[in-house]
């Protein structure tokens, strides 16, 4: 299955510009990147990285500087849309967000599955976010404004596609904020969490709530 | 299987005291313990109520006002350990927050799947919590404090238990603070969701994150 793993190369996780430099951010960032792409690939899928710039990395990459929802429009358009004029049987394609740093290979293989019987399966994030979906009908496209996971379900809804949710902590888990950061230093098991940890943080937890905190 | 749900009388969700009156957080947490009850037994649960103090709810209540480490351990030695000790097979037994409103009776039986083919297998919340696990092990005992999940994992790994993680968003999400309030406005199905509605909260994605307000 071709996996598009969306990724902005144009200040990444601003939202961490609390605790991490701007160049700490894009190696973080990458971290995750390579993280998701590993496991991805491990899953059975065939990654494809959509870039708002160039970015090296060995699957291939396509650049597109136009905003999230119009540049996974277009890829959505270029296969699903295609097949589906050809009148042929539309092959299945996956979105996965590069900042699932949580992502295993069991997860992935999960969504999969699920994009397989059915015509759109997503797993939600928090706060009603879109994190990953894999998408065999041909008339489905994304909205990523807002709470899109309730919109997207509304959109296939509107086309008569069949919806799953895909029930996965592990993809639910999105990389924005601080807060997050507890969360891959739990449980990843990748470059992110080495990355983190070699950057100076570690789990604190004496505050009551859990936090991933650096000297 | 045997479900335990513990459950406190006294001063439920303080960290909700921002948004909702004592009153309210009485009611809401009583929602919340309604659905997980509902989705225990409708999963083929025999659900268990471990209370601070007397509740009213159909199933059999237990009322044990220690603290919820002590509360569950001793429940846990009534049970595992006594089977252990009489050399019988150890039956499992499930260990369910009465906070996890977005539950549903598929991602219990995934747990509860998951808890006959291991000897520890845990559902963890967001910050390293143990939101719900199964427990066959004669030994098995809880830590609820700080990044609880890593602890349990190192209390099976020192009495040789075999552990898995339960990977379900649903079962991660513990509703204690604001923020979750959108999660169960999202994707609740329940009491918990009715009640939120009834009470005036809705979805408000105005200010970039979705968040639940109400006038």
């Amino acid at each position: 299955m071709e996996v598009i793993v969306p990724f902005s190369t144009d200040r990444p996780k601003s939202r961490l510009s609390d605790v991490l430099s701007p160049d700490e951010r894009s190696e973080f960032a990458r971290a995750m990147l390579d993280d998701v792409l590993d496991a991805v690939a491990a899953a059975g899928g065939d990654p494809r990285v959509l870039a708002t710039d160039a970015v090296d990395v060995e699957p291939p990459v396509t650049v597109d500087d136009r905003p999230l929802t119009t540049a996974v429009n277009a890829a959505l358009d270029a296969r699903l849309g295609a097949d589906g004029e050809r009148g042929e049987a539309v092959e299945p394609v996956a979105v996965v967000m590069a900042d699932l740093a949580l992502a295993t290979p069991a997860a992935l293989d999960r969504l999969f599955e699920a994009g397989r019987d059915t015509d759109v399966a997503m797993a939600p994030g928090r706060g009603g976010g879109t994190n990953a979906f894999v998408a065999s009908h041909p008339e489905f496209r994304v909205d990523y404004h807002g709470a899109s996971y309730l919109d997207h379900r509304e959109i296939a809804s509107e086309i008569g596609a069949a919806f799953a949710a895909v029930d996965s902590r592990r993809l639910g888990t999105d990389v924005d904020e601080p807060d997050d950061l507890a969360e891959v230093l739990i449980h990843g098991e990748g470059r992110a969490a080495s990355w983190l940890r070699e950057a100076g943080f570690e789990l604190d937890a004496s505050e009551g709530r859990v936090a991933a905190v650096r000297d």
